[in-house]
């Protein structure tokens, strides 16, 4: 049996290793466009803050390796250009030799993820506006400010990696703006609707948070970007631009291959992470998957989902019956900036009222710790529930210590459906005076949201 | 109706809150041999090593608060002597006044809660030999301490409380030396078994820990303390000796009320935390309680399972049919000294084979956060299922950062009967690189116990 990978950052390379484990005679072959396979992403801004090891190596496994260990035949700088889900048959650009080939695999393993989401303005291409999403551009990033005079630097949007992208800029020693529409970070997203202490923490930092979108960016007669133009008619000197306004899942292939998408612009799959084709599986940040507390099929872009449909996705494509199911994911997100953490589970309150919950916040703050200790920090929690039901939808905590592996615990709760009455009154939670109050701030919240629902 | 509540210190006044917001038209009263009630236990050694506020105040609640916020009669300094079950009458020694007194009550809750065990060695009445159970203990010690030339303490004992003594008596300045049968802390309770990253730092902050007893406590003619002599023929000079061998339930009350016993000496309850008399409940440290990962009815003196049984007692005691119910507990503690952070759930390997469970356990170390960082630090992880079935019965985090929290979503896990698979594929745990490796190390020991299994 020949089964071939189609992408190599991140899930590709956990369905290869995957699959190589379970169908051990078969030929595994994965390709890669870019440079490097198994890239740690997340770890890309911190890389560029320079707060790893100097020898930190960001490719957790080279090509070789994958040979060696796994079984695994590894293509870089080689990019599938076509797929023909009927006959497993696929076109491959080997990029560095301008060749191309044809090659037949009897199961397909879509992994092609995301990319990030261009500006969509005029200037977007001036030399000095990055984005931060793979080990070229961070590469590319640190050659930038090495040979730039880089005073300033302008994020557009203020999610997860323009947060991650202005704290490595502050760690640098360079001033950074975030620009996001909301004019505040991480609110478009989850985790701090209910919260100003991550908010405020940035301001603190001295980075400015501005409630404007880029209309162009300007570029001096050499084509460096000298400035941002904003749609408040504002024009924000800097010298490099970092845009991460997002990201989109890369379906070119699929969808010239014909395969079914979903409603939100990813690839639609079964529980079996299998395609509308046959002989096609797929996963990572390329597929819609379910969420736990509504089964709603959403694109959910992280690595730890990512593993769990290559691994489902593996299972299935080496098996002749279906094996391992998609168990619907609890939505686990986390951050440390600025000195604050964010946890999310599940649910924000808006995302669930946008999918038509009849949903409640409870949102109380307290002590991470027992209050009398000098140096307790404050810790804001939201916990979402659904009203009548009291279901556990989702819950953010917000603060200085103990608020991001604090959310952990909600992971299984909204997984398995729990109500806001388990946690107040039977989860067994910890409780030590320096890292834990009596009541924990979550037995908090869930109580408080019992008087909502 | 008149509702009793024996025990005023941790159960006791939760009991007597609930009651009181479930009966408002109920007369509840409370009484408690001691001279306070409400007392945050588990802080004590952390306000005896000056590690809070100044103004910290260890009683939560005062009685005065207590009948102004709740509605509930408090008399403090009354201890309740005799229990006549069938009819609901309690004889009263007001303590302040040597005046007993009978009083007829509709229902009664017993807290009587735990008392220290005894060392039962000679000398042990000496003065400067102290427990370090209620705000009495803690202010004798800090007497002792300002009063008498203390250079060296002995600890007996290296549990939670004498683990926590000794760091408090560093944070003083004064050197200590632990003494416990096994040699090193924690060792008896569930958490470090697997784990010597606690054991290190210890004796890395230059408290000894020796295997030995105490045999016999040496005084000096006007019976103050000179050294212990210990079952090694060792003597070992201190001025000062904090007995923490462990506790045991205060049952003479109950066991003269003809009440029945539980086999491990606490009191027996039923789900609803009745006692084998219709008229009494009970809760806190005297009662017996269900864990959850084999149903086994066990003592198990913490605040957080003790505040739980207090609102299921006080829940039926005010309802006419049975109301609440005690869900089995997961066991969860925690503690954090010396720098280094211990979380437990559940069973130990050493606890879920005496309970004749078919167990065994996965050991891991890995990196609290992404290795790369220039400071992460090591975490061991213990995981602890059942072979066959895969049920995970608890688990041991230890380390320097995110072990303790980290250590919480391990009891809905337990709660609910869930398998190492589970955890090791489906449970979505958060990945932030300062904080969180890609792979949790709860998955990686999950993962690992699946090939135990």
């Amino acid at each position: 049996m020949r089964i071939a990978v189609i992408g190599g950052l991140a899930a590709g390379p956990a369905a290869a290793a995957e699959a190589a484990r379970r169908a051990p005679d078969a030929q595994v072959v994965m390709y890669e466009a870019g440079p490097h396979i198994s890239v740690g992403t997340c770890e890309l801004p911190y890389a560029l803050g320079g707060r790893l090891t100097p020898d930190a190596d960001l490719v957790v496994v080279t090509p070789e390796e994958m040979k060696r260990s796994r079984g695994v035949d590894v293509f870089v700088h080689h990019r599938v250009t076509a797929l023909d889900a009927r006959t497993g048959t696929l076109t491959v650009d080997a990029l560095e030799f301008g060749a191309t080939r044809e090659e037949r695999f009897d199961r397909v393993i879509l992994a092609t993820g995301a990319k990030a989401r261009r500006l969509e303005v005029d200037g977007e291409d001036a030399a000095g506006v990055f984005e931060l999403r793979d080990l070229v551009d961070k590469e590319q990033i640190e050659r930038w400010l090495e040979t730039e005079p880089v005073r300033h630097v302008v994020v557009v949007g203020g999610g997860y990696v323009g947060l991650e992208a202005a704290e490595a800029m502050r760690d640098r020693g360079i001033r950074a703006t975030i620009l996001d529409p909301s004019g505040r970070v991480l609110n478009s997203t989850v985790a701090c609707e209910a919260s100003d202490l991550l908010n405020d923490a940035v301001l603190e930092a001295g980075v400015t948070v501005r409630p404007e979108r880029v209309t162009e960016v300007v570029a001096s007669g050499d084509g460096r970007v000298t400035a941002v133009r904003t749609d408040a008619g504002e024009i924000i000197g800097c010298q490099m631009v970092i845009a991460s306004v997002g990201i989109e899942p890369r379906t070119e292939l699929a969808k010239a291959a014909g395969l079914k998408l979903g409603s939100q612009g990813g690839l639609e799959v079964d529980d079996h992470m299998r395609t509308s084709s046959q002989r096609v599986w797929a996963c990572g940040d390329v597929v819609e998957i379910p969420r736990a507390p509504d089964g709603q099929r959403v694109l959910w872009p992280l690595a730890t989902t990512a593993r769990r449909t290559a691994r489902v996705a593996a299972r299935n494509a080496t098996s002749m019956t279906p094996a391992d199911r998609f168990r619907p994911f609890a939505g686990s997100v986390a951050v440390l900036a600025f000195g604050i953490e964010v946890g999310s589970v599940g649910l924000s309150l808006s995302q669930a009222q946008d999918a038509g919950i009849d949903a409640v916040a409870a949102d109380i703050r307290h002590k991470s710790r027992t209050g009398a200790f000098e140096d307790s920090k404050p810790i804001d929690v939201r916990l979402v529930v659904e009203k009548g039901s009291g279901r556990i939808l989702g819950g953010q905590l917000v603060g200085a210590e103990g608020a991001a592996l604090r959310a952990n615990v909600l992971a299984p709760l909204v997984q398995s459906k729990a109500t806001a009455r388990e946690l107040a009154e039977d989860i067994d939670l910890l409780y030590t005076p320096p890292l834990a109050p009596a009541v924990d701030p979550l037995k908090i919240a869930a109580s408080r949201a019992l008087h909502l629902t």
